[in-house]
């Protein structure tokens, strides 16, 4: 037997040769192979687990003989026993290189494992987290060569795992001697990576070893809702996704008004920040209950926001964003302690991570939406349409991307509708309405046949039937313009003009009742007059947006569009069109991408090297002003009918023909010439 | 006229030529001479005020023409009208060279200034602190080059000054638009240069122009004392100094008291942090009412201590400090924010250093005495005695150092002596005591005339006479000896023994009136057997300490002693020695260095270089651990005689003839053996 041994690792592929008897896990750091470890191989955590082939490989040019590896030893007796191991697996700490081998490293072992996830947004995230586990061996104080507890600690984490110049605040040192002592000096410290150049920093520690969780948040604090995931930052599991309304409604329903409230009101700022704070420790508190976790063990937060939220959040007066030339107070991403922000139910030591700022209408959730979306990876022209109350556009390629945000208002969000809701269980997420009989049939959330299929009642008596979420809007609108219930100015027929009697009069205009559970006490969900020329501003406004940004860019085409909004289900990229939120494009280039400002929160809060690299791309993203834009205001004025009258669809008109009526109401609302289109 | 000119400096002496129409600010900056701006060369601060000399000077070998400076400026004019200049003295920024030319920099036009202070340390302090104003010229915002009011703040500090990428916390960018628009985009900022490689962070800011002071702490806090001093980080003049009792005396008198203290009672640590905290507090308060200055115009607080303190200060429980190994939890120099220690009446964003400790027994105020003293840069074997409640000893030169704590308790503070009191108006600082007549005469603090010449009781009717502080306790106990008032064993003789009714029947024993005030209704101030008996210990307990150095050093004799103690006037040699405080020494080699470890606090204060090298210095010293050492307690029991019987202290037999009594109170105290001595 020679003095050394090829070893060929799989899924990856590397291989090389190392010295007889090299433990496996040495040998895999040796040839940059991605196999975990948390004790630093001392056969406690069973990160390392490997799966050794043997026999012939002819693939690899090998044969395995059985005595490849060293004997199944005590360590992984004792292991075994303790807390089971599946067969075949070895510890790769533990046996040791003898023969030429071939070794599998399974998922669960590799570090930056590709995590899939069935959600509102799947997405895989290359785990590399800024915050980690490490377990250390800590040399006992000596007398004769004094040094200090940390010192030692400091020096061991160096030394066992290359973390160098590892700092600590007060709080843990105040925590350090005894955990040492009864750890009979062993620890395991959770260890933030710092942002740029700063200090790793131990954020918590605990006697021996410790395979506790440790989670980050994720959160998408929007005009309107704030949504937020809390994820397992060992492997990026999303362990639960919840939201709530931002609080800060009561002070102005979109970003302007807020800025009015804080230049109308003295200490209105201090005001809305502490509003808004006291709703995120609730919502933290509320989500690691869903999660089944201690808030304390939530020790990472990530932001994003537009541009107002972002300052009523770090408590600075939004003013100067209500003004040309709508200065930021600071641009850049920031990394701060979470107890800075009020933070005071996760864990003492967490730190928050904010995404960085395009401009002083273009904040941190475009710059998610692009961490999320990658325009500047982009092969072909895309347009990406994030819906909330401040619609946030990007429009771009490889060669150049270019960003604006537009003032669509809180319609969305199901805020300015009159049966609007937050996406939640009985929340309307799906319509369709019959365009002969005019009857709609629908879906809820928590609900998965249609309201007019078995089992539907069984599960809608759980939920109940409540109101209307941000894409049941959308659908819906959608769905009465297709069926003629709505004309192409937006006005809603009278019973007798569309033949139901669904449409129900309501002053001088007319409402169209979806669903009546008044019978049971429940509501009648009606959609208004008010409602659709809610609808019909927001969309005017996100059809302004993106027209802008093609003019900038010099085109009357995009390739494709991916349509995002922070809440509910995915947005129909159909009902968008018919409505139209978004240019005309081929109907299979056009797709939903769910929450990409959470995805990007998620991204930033799993992965710290995404964090670098998103603070790269925009500083090369190019800012479009459209509040001092005068042809968005054009293009807005533009899009109001629906369809708009200034785009001909055609893509469109291949799936759906829009029924040519006109409603005249007698009260002047929209215009009674019939015209044909298809 | 050749295109350059010869520019010679002085006092620097550094010379070289420029090109014609060069600012003799950037000559000064481009030959590497000290020469101040605030403002950047803007003509608004003046710090840069130089005196150009005209006609001939052969010692430079130039002859200076009466127009080799540009014509003085409306710049310089408009500075002088409106904040006067003396005569001769022309703006660096402003006046450019036109010929050969010698400029004179005036010492406050020199950025590391020395400053010379009378006091009870005079010492010369290189100023660079760690905390500097910088005037900045921030862009203004473009809407369409969108960026953050901090970002352009950061990218003028960068261009203007070289401070490159400057933090700031959220604080500071809550008042950071208003500051700049205020100052139309012009504005002052505090910048702590961090310790290390943390990045330099935004302390204040003011709108445009701002002069205003900024001022440091430095904090010798003692078990039985805590001293501070204020001092202007401008220039390094002490403001004030002042000081208190430590409040934890009340939890114990001696550290291992408070540590037994902590471990007996839970939350025992706690109760004695928040009361070292709340006198810090006060302490603040007070001295900047003293130095007539604001106490948010502190930027940053430098704490020596010994371990124990230096855990309680930061909320850490000494408990592991009282049993070996005496691990300390952190060794190393320690930054963190003011706040985080509770100091809440400076500035908001007040930065605290704390010094390295050495050992579980030799502290952060022993380093700060060898940042003072610097044994390690001594060509002779020197022996630092820093007495205290914990005297801290240092014995080395350029080859080694070594350094010990020796636990002598509070009596030289005065907290265990009948009459003791801190340094403060009224009391007793020096004492002589006539050998024939047995009567003394004294100096309290505060009033210049000893108490047996004109002027003594007008002055002493305004402090009082309160009792006797550390240096007098220490002159005293020698005097009383000296005088034959107390015998080699420490016993105080009868009156008939003596011959003095001032020897005065104290139950079993005898104590000695000093001073009696009582008639007037003052305290009759006296020193008791127990004063003695507790100097006795104290002392063998400091020369115990320093002969276990010297055996450590493997030598007989020092070449130089120096004497520091953190309260009071100076200790006086001669009676150091005759007391037997410190091993034998030429008296004239026996120095008096009044505050070492102040002194050394004031150093790191303002020169943020002399943190790095006494952190590199401790790294070198080496720790002798007395609690351990049998032979600390041999030299303990050996050395309670005065003089010391052990070492016959040949030199000091030049100066003083120590009369040779032996008392007998027929109570067992003390021998009755004669024996003669000389």
């Amino acid at each position: 037997m020679s003095a050394d041994a090829l070893v060929i690792f799989t899924p990856s592929g590397k291989r090389g040769r190392v010295a007889i008897g090299t433990p496996v896990l040495q040998a895999a750091r040796s040839l940059g192979v991605d196999l975990d470890s948390v004790c630093g191989g001392r056969g406690i955590c069973s990160k390392c687990q490997v799966t050794p082939g043997f026999g012939d490989f002819p693939k690899h040019g090998v044969h395995v003989a059985a005595d490849a590896l060293s004997e199944w030893n005590a360590v992984e007796e004792r292991y075994r026993s303790k807390r089971g191991m599946p067969d075949g697996r070895r510890l790769g700490c533990q046996a040791c290189v003898m023969g030429d081998v071939v070794i599998d490293v399974p998922p669960e072992s590799q570090v930056h494992k590709q995590v899939i996830r069935k959600s509102a947004t799947e997405r895989h995230i290359e785990m590399d987290p800024a915050t980690r586990l490490y377990y250390v061996e800590v040399a006992e104080p000596d007398m004769h060569e004094p040094s200090g507890d940390f010192e030692r600690l400091s020096a061991a984490l160096a030394a066992q795992w290359g973390v160098e110049g590892v700092t600590a605040d007060l709080a843990i040192l105040r925590r350090l001697q005894g955990v040492l002592r009864k750890g009979a000096w062993k620890a395991t410290l959770a260890v933030h990576r710092g942002n740029h150049d700063a200090a790793p920093r131990i954020l918590d520690l605990w006697p021996g070893f410790h395979d506790g969780g440790i989670y980050g948040l994720a959160v998408d604090l929007g005009s309107t809702t704030i949504a937020a995931h809390v994820c397992d930052l060992k492997d990026g599991r999303v362990l639960a996704s919840s939201g709530l309304m931002n609080p800060q409604i009561r002070f102005g329903e979109d970003l302007m008004s807020r800025v009015s409230y804080a230049m109308m009101n003295p200490g209105g700022d201090v005001e809305m920040t502490r509003a808004v704070r006291e709703a995120l420790n609730a919502l933290a508190t509320g989500i690691a209950a869903e999660a089944g976790i201690e808030p304390g063990a939530i020790y990472e937060t990530v932001f994003v926001c537009n541009p107002v939220m972002h300052h009523l959040l770090l408590g600075i007066d939004p003013v100067e964003l209500g003004q040309a030339p709508f200065a930021l107070a600071h641009s850049g991403s920031l990394s701060f302690d979470a107890r800075e922000i009020g933070l005071s139910n996760i864990n003492p030591a967490a730190r928050v991570y904010v995404l960085p700022c395009i401009a002083g209408h273009v904040g941190a959730d475009c710059a998610a939406v692009a961490l999320s979306e990658q325009p500047d990876k982009s092969e072909d022209l895309v347009l990406i349409v994030d819906v909330g109350t401040n619609a946030e556009i990007l429009l771009g390629n490889r060669e150049k991307v270019l960003a604006c945000s537009s003032p669509t208002g809180p319609a969305f969000e199901g805020a300015q509708i009159s049966s609007g809701q937050r996406a939640a269980p009985g929340a309307i997420e799906r319509v369709e309405i019959d365009p002969v009989t005019k009857e709609p049939r629908f879906r809820i959330i928590g609900v998965e046949p249609w309201s007019d299929e078995p089992g539907f009642a069984e599960g809608a008596a759980k939920t109940g039937i409540s109101g209307i979420c941000g894409s049941g809007i959308i659908e819906v609108v959608a769905e009465m313009r297709m069926a003629g219930i709505v004309d192409a100015s937006g006005l809603i027929g009278s019973p007798e003009q569309v033949g139901t009697p669904r449409c129900e009069p309501q002053g001088r205009t007319f409402s169209y009742l979806l669903h009546d559970a008044s019978v049971g006490g429940g509501p009648r969900v009606t959609v208004t007059q008010g409602d659709i020329r809610a609808i019909q501003l927001a969309k005017s406004a996100l059809y302004a947006g993106a027209r802008l940004l093609m003019d900038e860019m010099g085109v009357e085409r995009v390739d494709r569009v991916t349509l995002a909004g922070a809440f509910g289900a995915h947005i129909s990229p159909k009902h968008a069109m018919v409505l139209g939120m978004i240019p005309d494009a081929p109907l299979d280039h056009v797709t939903s991408a769910g929450n990409a400002a959470g995805t990007g929160a998620r991204i930033a809060l799993c992965n710290v090297g995404a964090r670098g690299a998103i603070e790269e791309t925009v500083r090369h993203i190019h800012k479009v002003e459209t509040a001092i834009e005068p042809r968005f205001q054009e293009h807005f004025v533009n899009a109001s009918a629906i369809p708009n009258a200034v785009d001909p669809f055609p893509e469109l008109a291949k799936i759906v023909t829009l029924p040519d009526v006109a409603f005249n109401t007698g009260g002047g609302e929209g215009g009674g010439r019939r015209r044909r289109r298809g």
